[in-house]
């Protein structure tokens, strides 16, 4: 369509866009249809990473790779096959497999990036976020929102590896990121059961009157498995006893937010955990923005552009930008979610399609 | 000082002053003092009620007032010796003790004016809001936000008294009331440990997909005193340990909040919960607008424009706009707090004054 | 309604409300249905003062009581026929003529109360906000939101006449009141055309960029009639050329806003310019809060309750909360509105019911 | 620094690095120090562009390429030498010049994509927004926000020339544009002075009745010169008799705004105003996040990064992402602006550091 009324191909229109080039310009409509398609054509594409080809490359690098100030973090991007292998997960995310051996700690830092962690196995490492010493325990969301210094160390025997989610693409592209180097060892190495953030703030409906001032990012540092667990149980228990509770037939879900604000826990970055029963099938739905889901239990499948994904523990998949999608759950089918939607919608470019549904 | 350019007193002034009436005019110039004070010079003035003199007129009512359709509830308005002898405990407040016999039901209807109960003893009363039945205890903080239909019973062979916090005075005083009469009887008798509400939403920085869309008020029926203690524990653990936490030394607090928004529970009145260490006393602070407290437990005192109150379970007392106050704790001092803040601050009226400090 | 479960009167009854008397109780099952009625019945009626009355009683006034420290102002407030002789005009609201002889100055203060004034005719006054000099002319709407200083001065030889408007009552009513004295005579008596607030503010869709921090309150001081009257104007052409413009059909009207956020230009207080064109009607509506119009030219009616009004330059009218109330245009018909409407929505009371339409 | 603990290089770790890739992954720990520098390190350049130059080629593309169904628009892009040839004038911004020549007219059509005109130059082109005809004069900023059919007529037998700004780029990376096509001919080739958006909004704090629901992006289609010129006028005026309204000495601005919110005029564009008064210079400012300027009258110099160029009327300059600028004004100076400022200070990653001051 775009070429529909291309110029004829003369001496004179060469000269000219020879000229554009020497001076630094470029046609529109030369490019038009590509540039400004009629619905989002990501050049991500949709793709799944098995958490059992993940563990093993991370084990790998455990033995061959440092951890320390430098390279920071012993993390592996996940990189979109369509994404000209760039550590980007999508056009705006950043996904990695984070591993961390016995007794290791990665240095103490800070960047405007905003970032999370999501354990889907495992144990025995502190995120020490300004100072709060956070556990990490399977089934945990635990964040670290632009600018806080943090680090981690290992108090185990065991290695562990977790889920690290950061804006990284996005802030790379638009040019916002500042980074600073803290301490060498993390400042606390204290191992208390529930940080201060959780002391604080984990209390459903109640707010300090010490914090009455609203944060740009959740002041929670983990938000708990236990927690999370209960809250999808009573979605389908109440769904159940006629209620209503869940987003569809069979597929409770609960969104982490902000508790100053009842939003998204970060500027860039939302995080949804999804229940599916067992046989149960979501309505298609394509958005615009991108998502990234790990499997935290249970078999079942993705579909993706039309496109059938067996899904197993541990497993993460990517949908990019206007790509249909709907989850099917073999046996009982837990999901944590993150994408960029909280950047689309505050730039008002959100809207959904839901092709089919109950 | 409203006086000082009084005109003198003639004849063609005093027709004057008559046309006026005739005109239904009210010049400023004779009035301005008293309209225009140079700070609030409320006429509701500083009360305290005693438990000890309330419960026994309660019970007594108990005896002698039936509770049905037309009464409608069995509640007992705190009159501010300030106003005239109205129901009004500030001019923007409501407080009343309840009072259920066993085996009774208060009816359902609905109003626009907003309304919570605070349970200070005693349970086995569920309140039934917009059909979902909402157990009542000891501590519980349980709300019903403008136009839900609720009704009450008790399921013991005991009586049960609480308060009740509503904006009626305002409502009345700014003509903005609807009321409408529901069943005779609540529409469900059952009695679960949790209402739905809470079993929605009592998961601490989680939000039901099912559940996006902000309300005014609050969705949350009952806000436990388990998470209430526990938030409360928190903050002085956290103070001993050197961390910020409590308002100011030996003060812990929590306001009870929308999880929507992170804001107040209903648009017109903000409750929170404070909690004094043995020995601990509060800043003495001025504050525009009107609040109440309730002794929860403990032993202490209230000291309002610089008379002192002593203070024991149950005791509540009212303390007008700007006039000074402060707390002093003999005994461990849990106080549960509600206000018209709200309108204040969204008024943009707000002022504080810390006379003193920690 | 609330008589029908009275409980027999009975010596014990009597004696439990003699109790109550004697500990500041009221109880609610006698006084239900005037405290809660089935929608706003308010004390405060419809009433129109004829300016043909307030006038001479200003002029009166301004030969028999001078304006000066303490008095402060020459101004003779409507007093609502319903609210037993207070100078309110309603609950909330406080309306009233004020009169400025030749040369005369008002001095200086300030007070949390928001007030503004509008012109039905005359000018020659400057009214002086925070050192600002601000010109007075027939149409002209200006602002002085609470807490800033200010005072007026008659520069001409002629008296000069206008109505205030100001949320007096509320403010009383809920004790959020502070005064504060300033000059005796205003700091400034330059009489520019136009004042700094509208050199730096009225421009339309433009924002300095020296005062991009919003504002409570509208920072611009006089929004002129010139303007006022094209926007009406424009709204009226466009709808003969068949564009959405108007609120119905020949109704043209705009609200008066503070440009930091679009929204009511004081925390309290709406205004509004309406215009009718010849021979239109507006729809029968009911609304939750109190409206004053002032008609600015032209005849019509106004019927409230029912009751029809015949109307002329200068008079006039409070619509109570909920009264049923249209316009009638026998003439091209202009009114000048002012209402509590933002208290009203800030709290979530607001409802309104169109009765009829267009 | 990202290097300083890099493994050594061993066959196992070459086979690590094999089976990262060939698993679509790639490590953090190559790569860290470019992600994430320490601040902002734009691939994007400071460039000027020669109004001088782009002229003449936007002529001779109107000899030479048809405007019409396919292509669209005869616009040409401005490619950031440091962007690799892609026409965007900085990571999340397009600017290009657009011709038109007599009686032409680029056809009707609409996109998620949010967009503006400039005149630096000319008159004679209407541009059609949802139907509404409006004229583009010199000076004139004209909005087209997303999903608002629009298309272009030149009445005169003179070409036309202007610049657009859209976030195509941000768009295309992030995948959130739709397009649609709409009629081959504008619908509507009347030419009236006033556009109707203008006729209902363009009164300066007046809001009309029937357009109380506040809007994504600004509902007035042009914002004229003249009103722009006359709000800076005042402000150098205001400054020189002593009054706070320019940003620094000698430097009046105006943002261009939404008057439904007193925000920017579309989610992710901020379009602003700057006048110098001959000889001023400004501080010299770093801010998160990229600018584009154009002169628009005058003669002056910027200063990108320390090297100054030289600027005259028309040309166009770009400041991307943290790089220090500051104007120097050699005659009185007037510079059209716009950035992605909505987008970084929506996700909260907005800095700015001034440098120097007045």
């Amino acid at each position: 369509m775009a070429n529909a009324m291309q110029p004829d191909d003369t001496p004179a229109l060469r000269k000219l866009y020879a000229d554009f080039k020497d001076q630094h310009l470029n046609p529109l409509w030369t490019q038009l249809g590509d540039l400004m398609p009629r619905h989002p054509r990501p050049k991500a594409v949709p793709h799944v990473w098995r958490w059992a080809d993940l563990f093993p490359l991370a084990q790998a690098s455990g033995d061959l790779v440092p951890v320390g100030r430098g390279g920071e973090r012993r993390a592996i991007g996940l990189a979109n096959p369509g994404l000209g292998g760039e550590a980007y997960v999508s056009p705006t995310l950043w996904c990695a497999i984070q591993y961390l051996g016995p007794k290791e700690t990665a240095p103490e830092h800070r960047h405007s990036q905003n970032a999370f962690r999501f354990v889907v196995e495992g144990e025995g490492v502190w995120t020490v976020v300004n100072g709060d010493p956070v556990r990490m325990s399977r089934g945990d969301f635990l964040l670290t929102p632009g600018w806080n210094f943090h680090g981690h160390h290992n108090e185990t025997d065991q290695p562990m590896a977790w889920i690290d989610g950061l804006d990284i693409p996005f802030s790379y592209q638009n040019d916002v990121g500042f980074f600073e180097f803290g301490s060498e060892r993390v400042t606390d190495y204290a191992t208390p059961r529930f940080s201060r953030s959780e002391r604080l703030w984990c209390h459903p409906g109640l707010r300090p009157l010490s914090g009455l001032q609203n944060t740009v990012s959740s002041p929670i540092g983990a938000y708990r498995w236990e927690y999370t667990d209960r809250a999808l149980t009573e979605q389908l228990l109440l769904e159940e006893e006629g209620q209503p509770a869940t987003v569809e037939q069979g597929h409770a879900a609960i969104r982490y937010v902000n508790p100053t604000t009842g939003g998204d826990v970060m500027p860039t970055i939302r995080a949804e955990f999804h229940r599916l029963r067992q046989g149960a099938e979501t309505a298609v739905r394509r958005e615009v923005g991108s998502s990234v889901f790990q499997v935290f239990e249970g078999r079942g499948a993705v579909v993706m552009g039309g496109v059938t994904h067996k899904l197993e523990k541990g497993d993460i998949f990517v949908v990019p930008s206007w790509v249909a999608w709907s989850l099917q759950a073999e046996t009982p089918f837990d999901l944590f979610r993150f994408s960029d939607a909280p950047i689309i919608e505050r730039l008002n470019f959100d809207r959904t399609l839901v092709e089919g549904g109950d």
